[in-house]
């Protein structure tokens, strides 16, 4: 099945947004086993988006758009496919209750335009939108696939997972398998090198590793003729894997390094704390982006000035008078400090310079010192780190997170835990 | 004069990478009054990649090509270039010299296959590459134009601001100018019809409305024969958009939420103090996004916990017990709380269910007060928001910034803000 990926949208063409949605529907598609020849962006405008369809369908099976499915007279993706196949369009009741129910429980008015959203051919396949206004289709006419489906990417994923793979399925015969594992602290070229000789010597499955925000991920795809066979050839080379980058190899497939950790420590029943300089929050905020992370997440504090850092943290005056307020020494009080505040087993801080201002020589912009504290006991480690204030801040606060995913890995009093 | 991006590449038709080329040669060129109707991506294949020129040539007299540039023998943009003018292909000196030194540069010897990157066409005006081995080239053949250009960004972005924004100059005798409002608080729909009798009757300038992240945005865009003409132009429209949207429009261009309300704290000198459950740090950390925020904020707390909302905050136990942390009450106790104990004229709360779990009939996930203290007086919003964990975090997050923003600018003890 060939396939291709249209983008809706006049903003696309200006360059306001970046279309991120044909690099996900690509990436799927091709694990899914169906090839995509073209991606094309089109702007708002009838005549182009029909001839854009003409084109797609001259050289593909399937085409999915994402984009136009909006309320406003501008958004016409769905009425130029009604007209592409000359199809009359209903009122889809379920899809008119949905978004009726929606803008009652925002406690808004809904608009009169939102009505066309939930207008549809009648022989076509509705696409639930949990997560904004507009639903999407599918339409199969003689083997021609239309599947249109909205353009922010918080609606489109999970419209795409739920609806569009399950579907998709019934065409495909054989299958791709992926699976991804996720490797911090070793710079991409090194992390390569560390597994070029299984890179070099692949066919079924591949490795492809891929470098982001400072983690390196690695999938490893088989295809096979059904999901089991397909599971099994990966089983050997993730065991290598795993065997190679040990405790660097901290999740797999969608982990985040805040889930990692929030359920080791959700699991052990480890009560944690945060205090936080230059990380102002982010640190807290990764955290308890886990869910269930109340029931040991006790308090943090948000202590940018060197009088918040005492009052609320007990740290000593002469520490910042002697070694300053970014320094090891107070990384280590108010890691230690918001523990015993709180009452927490486990203290994690950091103190840094974000910048733009207010580096020197000594302490330039990017030197951030993280501490942890376990159970009486408190390390820290110093980083230099590269970016602008918001790379620095979010860098600073995976390596925190990092740091005590580590320590706690290797401590004897979590021995079962990794 | 018309345009069209194509970028080459199997490698964006796997989704191995994002198109970020796309986006800034769009935005670019729309700056300069140059329109681009059509994006596309195609595959390391000859026949597809010259079809798609075909195509391209037949709508527009402007063909940007990135990537494919590379010495493999998959690289083939500037081979079919060629085939597709009719063109001869010769070796320029200049250009091999420059590799070659290149190389010797890094210590490393120059591969065979990397000749090829220096040859062109005899009249084709070859683009120096300064930060990668392949030059791009423009072919300008009875004014069908073509553009190559290597498909690394930090390549492709130099070469064409120091060589082909130059060389299109030539060609304009019109520029656009932009002007982008923000907007919060309204959704996409009613924004619209509130000013659709502006966007009806528009021509020059245009407007177009733009959602995202709970903000509408509207690109005012004039098109003149200089730059303040157009300017000019947009003045008019912009006022009505001003009288229209009031305290709902919070800025300009870039402007975020925590750089306008960053703004507005430190050059009032107004201290300020965060008190946060299911934000759990992210509000203190939007507000330190904002540089220079460290000469007015004092403290946060993340006091996910009813405990460590009386012992920081000093939320009465009465108050948790008859209305419950999520509520009116506890809000306003905490904002409050954190204001006092900090000494800040300022205190924001946010205490809300952010789920999955923990919702229940009468106080059901998505439920969020925020509550703001100053200078005595303290009051708190209710929200009712809708979306996962993050989406129904981050909202409340940029509610409470919004919530204070707008108290700042009615304020009388504020009156000169805004």
């Amino acid at each position: 099945m060939k396939c291709e990926i249209i983008a809706v949208g006049t903003e696309l063409l200006l360059g306001d947004i970046l279309n991120t949605n044909a690099q996900y529907l690509s990436r799927r598609l091709s694990e899914l086993g169906i090839f995509c020849y073209h991606q094309s962006v089109v702007g708002d405008n009838p005549q182009r988006l029909k001839e854009t369809y003409e084109l797609a369908f001259k050289r593909a099976d399937l085409v999915i758009t994402t984009g136009g499915l909006g309320p406003t007279k501008d958004d016409l993706t769905k009425e130029i496919s009604f007209e592409f196949f000359k199809k009359e369009s209903v009122l889809h009741e379920e899809s008119l209750k949905r978004i009726e129910d929606r803008f009652e429980k925002m406690g808004r008015e809904m608009a009169k335009n939102n009505i066309k959203q939930a207008y549809f051919p009648k022989d076509a396949i509705v696409l639930r939108n949990d997560n904004g206004t507009a639903p999407g289709c599918i339409i199969n006419e003689n083997n021609k696939i239309l599947i249109n489906l909205p353009g922010p990417p918080k609606e489109m994923k999970p419209m795409f997972e739920e609806s569009v793979v399950p579907y998709l399925s019934n065409f495909q015969n054989v299958i791709l398998i992926s699976k991804v594992l996720r490797v911090i602290g070793i710079g991409e070229s090194s992390a390569e090198e560390m597994i070029s000789h299984i890179i070099e010597n692949q066919t079924n499955p591949t490795v492809a590793p891929y470098a982001k925000d400072g983690e390196v991920t690695f999938r490893i795809t088989a295809t096979a003729e059904n999901e089991n066979k397909a599971k099994e050839l990966i089983v050997p080379i993730e065991e290598k894997l795993k065997e190679i980058f040990k405790e660097n190899l901290y999740g797999e497939g969608d982990d985040t390094l805040e889930d990692v950790l929030g359920k080791i420590l959700v699991e052990n029943n480890l009560t944690v704390s945060t205090a936080e300089s230059c990380t102002g929050g982010l640190l807290g905020a990764k955290l308890i982006n886990y869910p269930g992370i109340s029931a040991v997440f006790l308090e943090g504090a948000i202590t940018y000035s060197n009088d918040a850092k005492m009052r609320t943290l007990g740290v000593k005056e002469e520490t910042l008078k002697e070694f300053g307020a970014v320094s090891s020494e107070t990384a280590k009080e108010m890691a230690e400090g918001i523990a015993k505040r709180c009452g927490a087993r486990i203290g994690i801080s950091t103190t840094g310079i974000a910048g733009p201002g207010g580096g020197t020589d000594e302490k330039p912009v990017g030197l951030v010192y993280v501490g942890v504290y376990i159970d009486g006991e408190v390390s820290t480690k110093k980083l230099n780190l590269l970016g602008n204030r918001q790379q620095i801040r979010n860098r600073a606060t995976q390596c925190a997170l990092d740091f005590l995913r580590r320590k706690l890995c290797i401590s004897k009093h979590y021995k079962d835990i990794k």
